[in-house]
């Protein structure tokens, strides 16, 4: 019988007490045991706190002889200063908070592994999706060359609803928001923010390798114009905000960007406020994992199989990296999308001037062109003293 | 040091074999040892045998200190022979062999609890695609209550053809076979029989009950029209050949056959060889796992993370299941898609006679009618005594 604390009773920690007491219920071997709750008032009357302590003292919980907390709080500091405190006395911790994780991981699991305890942090990118734990058993006999994923639900519905019903920005994001899935400052989910610390926490599993935070190139949505997903979507391409990171030899490239997909891509039919993560491994190839990105039962179905992995063994090691890699903007060749705020003709003649194949795309409304593979730095010379209206890179072919 | 033998060295083996050597190479502590190797000739030259015996005998390898099998011979009697032995001296078994599976699973974990032995097959069900492992660890929070899969390379790439070149279906199969997907006699895969396993072997871990292989309902895609692929299309859905399950309560329905999907739906972008699996679970909703079906290096993914998980964790138990469900043929309602050879105003009367909404699809070639959601026996009514050209459930709604 393992004896269990859960830090919070928002959302998420409320679904993983409903969650855990269902698969009790079923059970007919030794129960999950949860002695202690952490919080200040209890919202959801519908949580049954039968025979559990409540308390907003986290130091109640540390000091019982709890053997894993699951800490699913919000914030970066209060939850870092108490999972450590946690992993130093060799209780395991399983958590969903990304943001947190992408500043401190690395750091908690050397903590966790001089104290045979285990961090658990499937919940933490995709939600409900399996993906860390295939990243470590499944597809572990692959080195992994390229991760790609819409990370972020809001964003994706904000997409998906300019693209399929041509609404503007502003009235997708003053749906999302009426839906819940935007919150009232956005910023976050918008800019691209919360989608960089779920790159950068995968990256670090698939290639083995510190990825601070601020190595993570980030652009967000709040500029895309409903014109050019109409003009892409017209020419067979599709626009996501993707984090996307890839390894050649030793170097990263490694951002969060909106990027057009031709529309056969697996990606590019995610749709809503779904979330699919797509990896390349050299022995599997193109693997992909689909599902919910978000919701209260969703991210816990992900937070008790962590629970449930750590009750049958235990302490199994945490991954820690020594190695810093190389960052590069952009590793490989893209095709990219480029439009102009005024009228193309300078750009055409710099294309024709660098000898640079295009085609151009147009409609009723807007011209752009869509140039033939560059590099970065060839698409930065290109672009320069123009002004650009949108860009894009073309990824997924 | 794990000592480990290869029995068979075809397609799959010989992949097992690279990926070992090359998981081994990036290793800096503890190798894994492979001592022996089952082949009565060596093909593929680009095999490295180094240091490797290799035998056709079957009991040298069992008589020696071996640790773990790896059975990728085909066939099965004789894999199951071998892997019962095996597992009766408590050596692990790793296998991609699901036409064994589908038969002799439940027995062999039996035999293998009681030997302390585990069985990985990993790779038996959707090649490199991370499934096995995932339902056991990662969403074994949930009560699952459907799987549905792209199981079969070989259908959804004819299938595939058919739907976006518009060809035959000898032509696609020609295709398939002339590019090794297919082979000379198709039937095991065009017949269902390949997929009826994967389905099998799933539903019986996601719903951890008895699936006996003959309570599959079978149908295959050698009737399948282009005529009416191309009706659906035109009207918003695509036909897969889908493996599919599902539990109500004690109650399961398990078939493969031909199914309508709607064309946003995330398993009807699953194109040519690709494979996908889609499940449901309460807590988690939908999730899908995307990848290759089949090949080489893409199957002996799957069998390492099997041969990693067993060296990592040991026997940690194998799943035996003594209930057997209560099968039914068709436990939810459907829509149906329903084509006469004659003219179609039988089947009009028939449905006004049994008030059943209809539509009617018709182009310049032919004319089909979409019910409303009726339930299987319902079906069956309405189209006794009709001689029916087509017909396909609508999936995915």
């Amino acid at each position: 019988m393992m004896k269990i604390a859960i830090l919070g009773l928002g959302t998420v920690g409320g679904g993983v007490l409903k969650l855990l007491q269902k698969v009790n219920e079923a059970r007919t071997d030794s129960k999950i045991d949860i002695t202690h709750v952490l919080a200040r008032d209890i919202k959801d009357e519908t949580l049954d706190l039968t025979g559990i302590i409540v308390t907003d003292d986290v130091d109640e919980i540390l000091n019982s002889d709890i053997q894993l907390i699951v800490e699913v709080l919000g914030g970066v500091d209060f939850p870092y200063a108490v999972q450590r405190k946690a992993l130093e006395r060799g209780i395991h911790v399983v958590t969903a908070n990304k943001d947190m994780l992408a500043l401190h991981l690395n750091e908690l699991a050397q903590i966790a592994n001089q104290h045979q305890a285990q961090i658990g942090y499937e919940a933490s990118c995709g939600g409900g999706i399996p993906i860390i734990q295939p990243l470590q058993y499944s597809l572990n006999a692959n080195k992994i060359n390229k991760v790609m994923g819409i990370l972020n639900g809001t964003t994706n519905y904000i997409l998906t609803k300019m693209a399929d019903e041509q609404c503007e920005y502003q009235e997708a994001l003053a749906q999302a928001q009426a839906l819940g899935y935007a919150e009232k400052d956005p910023t976050n989910d918008i800019e691209g923010y919360d989608a960089a610390r779920k790159i950068a926490i995968l990256s670090r599993l698939a290639f083995k390798v510190n990825i601070p935070l601020e190595r993570v190139e980030v652009r967000g949505i709040s500029q895309v114009n409903q014109q050019d997903i109409q003009l892409a979507q017209e020419n067979g391409f599709t626009l996501k905000l993707l984090g996307k990171s890839r390894q050649v030899a030793d170097t990263i490239s490694i951002s969060v960007e909106p990027v057009l997909l031709p529309t056969t891509h697996s990606l590019a039919n995610v749709k809503l406020e779904k979330n699919a993560i797509f990896i390349v491994g050299d022995a599997v190839g193109q693997t992909m994992f689909y599902g919910p990105g978000a919701g209260s039962s969703e991210t816990a179905s992900a937070v008790v199989s962590d629970i449930l992995f750590i009750e049958k063994f235990g302490f199994t090691g945490n991954l820690t990296t020594q190695e810093s890699a190389h960052f590069t903007k952009s590793i490989t060749d893209h095709r990219y999308y480029i439009r102009l705020e005024e009228d193309m003709s300078l750009l055409k003649e710099r294309l024709t001037a660098m000898n640079i194949k295009y085609q151009l795309w147009q409609n009723d409304e807007i011209t752009a062109v869509l140039t033939a593979t560059i590099s970065e730095p060839t698409f930065k010379a290109l672009t320069q003293e123009l002004t650009l209206a949108a860009y894009y890179q073309i990824e997924g072919e």
